[in-house]
């Protein structure tokens, strides 16, 4: 019998359908079961009674069992009907039941709170949570939006190489791989270099990279790889052309995940974030005014810092959500030191950068900013940073044959989506997270050269 | 100046606007010089004509430099439109050109033909070319439009771990990575693992995978790195109920495509698929099948064979072609033997898989199938192939706790690309391409612990 989706079930009342679906819970009441079932559409009530061959089914159809349902479709009698959920006003009357594929009885509850340890032992099991899908519908739901609006700007995707010949950054930990005829790759850390080359060739790109970092650091929130959503803009005036495409992102954001995303947000418990409804930029501030502000409200005197801590973002989104109405703040104008060669000094400034981060509920969420865009300029930042630039010819290339003036941002993805579910840890945020001690098991168990997973 | 943007100045007849763009071609003509520029929205005809300080600025706008240019937007005489361009109606009159960065002069003709080697010796340049432009915008809109379709059928996008544990098909090359306390991790050859797994979790799921193969081949198909188009779908009967999503995903990136890239099909000399109206999956038949008809046909016997080599795929794609109305072609049913272990075998037909490639333009370029779902039958296929199930513990937890009959496919966005766009090699629908014997540039010179790029 064809498959009817959850989701359509109230369009055919008193008819017999078949759904297929996942036993999300079941509840044995002698001679009556009670089931919810869900698919990838929903859920829905389902009643087994009065038919010993189906109760016996359904008594081997345990949580998380994937089964074939064939049943009539009811409307619940009126004090049975609940507005809250879905399909809250139909119950289905089974008369068949088939097991797909029957699972054994859980070694844990999915929706009860584990540490993340267990979690991630248990994730083929644990993505079933609603928890979890909740998460990473949301996930799916940002990568949509994020590229829906900037191709509605003009932007082009790409995909950007994992393996390169060395560290684009100059600085960041990097994995080595072992390549052909004895050479050495690298992980890439950023596409930052390709996505520069790109402006010459197609203006407007953006790409879902992967970086990688070799950090030893175990936190909640390191990982050693995440994806980043990376983009770069052609022909910009100066970064404030780069925060007002991001304002627009981040509000095109907001927007999307309210439609698409409005039961997960129940799931989790989570609000859409606040963003001014005026002005065409989230507010900003540059460092040095974000520090004398800081200095002023607290008395805590950073205002040599080069850097903002993380108390300091913290404290200016509290200042942001509540003195002027945004949970998003650009801070810009970091030092050179801080910031690497390819950024762009601000020629009124000089020692700052026409660089920024936004924070968002406490933390960076985007790095970006103007780049050097020429040639002279940009091998001289280079020496300056004490690389060679022989060993970035390729990258020079794009900058001796007139790419415009350009610039554009890294965005972490986990972490983005560890802050709209406002979750504590970043894993909670990666299906399948790589640290210092894990990839899926942890590593001290992985020892082999055949497959381990 | 506001910038205007190219697509926009037939709006603006009469008006002076400024454009931000690139120098596509230069013309002096003694006192005059002739300009196309380019932006990231098409192209436009310029001229400076009795004005001598922008003719001596004119003059050193190079091919490729990047320019602000002010002028009054004209419509053309009749006599001098051009029907056949964009924007062949109108000529910019330059009153005023800013060189924002000028480029050398090029040592290469954009768009002349060169090796594969010189225009990838040379891919920050090489990309500027009108023919690559054309390619990589395609590339995009197919995965624009790979996205679109599956998230109209209830797909979720996922994020592929790229490091992995093992090699996940137990016997590509792969990449090592020395990974922390000493450990070794491994690029992944394939996201097979975690989408099934996901299937228990989202359903119907897709993502944009890195594929690594560590095979030591310098052809025109193999890339040590590739982007694999892979998506899983859970609840399916059998085979079929893929290649049905398959033919609508492949019909929605003809119209897509169509819709969206007419003018680089144009700029390529290039013609859409030719797909059947009629049906609900492209033309299909066993390999057996396949076989006897190439027997019959041709005369050649390779009836005992357990795969397809490559001048049978080009010959059935050209059988498909003339007999069929058809650039597509599934071939299924390859032999248990040739097939991962996860792979479905057919109970009707025994030492068969409902498995398939499809076939396009002469080559494969998807592989698919239904999976083993059931813990017990995948824990004999394991062993079946050599491999030790212990290995696979986090993998088999998904099997444990009830996922549904499912499978799914790969799919290179390359060689899908390269297709499409009728290139001869694979390099040439790679942005980047990492082979035996380059990471941008050759890996003979690449050798240093620093950036090298």
């Amino acid at each position: 019998m064809t498959r009817t989706l959850i989701n359509e079930l109230s369009t055919h009342i008193g008819e017999t359908v078949t759904i297929k679906a996942i036993v999300d819970v079941r509840r044995d009441q002698g001679k009556m079961a009670f089931f919810d079932f869900r698919d990838r559409t929903g859920i829905v009530q389902g009643v087994v009674f009065g038919k010993p061959e189906v109760l016996e089914v359904a008594k081997e159809a345990g949580n998380e069992s994937a089964v074939a349902v064939t049943g009539v479709v009811n409307k619940r009698p009126e004090k049975m009907v609940n507005d809250k959920v879905q399909n809250g006003d139909i119950e289905l009357e089974i008369t068949n039941i088939t097991i797909l594929n029957k699972a054994e009885s859980l070694p844990l509850e999915l929706d009860s709170e584990y540490g993340i340890e267990v979690r991630l032992d248990n994730r083929p099991l644990t993505l079933k949570s609603k928890r979890d899908r909740a998460v990473f519908k949301i996930q799916s739901e940002i990568t949509r939006g994020y590229a829906e609006f900037l191709r509605s700007q003009g932007f082009t995707e790409f995909q950007a190489p994992k393996l390169v010949g060395g560290d684009a950054e100059g600085g960041a930990a990097v994995f080595k791989v072992p390549y052909f005829r004895e050479t050495t790759a690298y992980l890439a850390s950023s596409p930052q270099f390709y996505k520069q080359i790109l402006v010459g060739s197609l203006e407007r790109v953006f790409t879902f990279a992967t970086a990688f970092r070799a950090e030893k650091s175990a936190t909640t929130r390191h990982l050693s790889e995440y994806t980043s959503l990376d983009a770069e803009v052609g022909f910009i005036e100066d970064h404030h052309d780069l925060m007002k495409i991001l304002t627009g992102l981040m509000r095109h954001l907001r927007t999307h995940l309210e439609a698409t995303c409005a039961p997960e947000f129940t799931t989790l418990g989570i609000e859409l974030p606040k963003v001014p409804t005026e002005g065409d930029t989230f507010p900003f501030m540059k460092l040095r005014e974000a520090q004398a502000l800081i200095k002023e409200k607290t008395g805590v005197d950073k205002t040599t810092e080069p850097d903002l801590e993380p108390e300091d973002e913290r404290w200016l989104c509290e200042y942001a959500n509540k003195e002027l109405g945004s949970d998003y703040i650009f801070i810009t104008h970091y030092p050179v030191s801080k910031r690497p060669f390819y950024t762009y000094e601000d020629e009124a400034d000089l020692g700052f950068t026409k660089s920024f981060d936004l924070l968002f509920r406490g933390v960076e969420i985007t790095t970006g900013g103007q780049r050097v865009h020429n040639y002279e300029n940009l091998i001289e930042r280079i020496k300056m940073k004490g690389l060679d630039p022989d060993k970035f010819h390729f990258y020079l290339q794009a900058f001796r044959y007139g790419i415009p003036p350009h610039g554009g941002w890294g965005m972490g993805l986990e972490r983005l989506t560890q802050k709209f579910c406002e979750l504590d840890n970043v894993k909670e945020a990666t299906l399948f997270p790589r640290d210092i001690n894990r990839i899926d098991v942890f590593t001290s168990s992985t020892q082999s050269d055949e497959a381990d997973i």
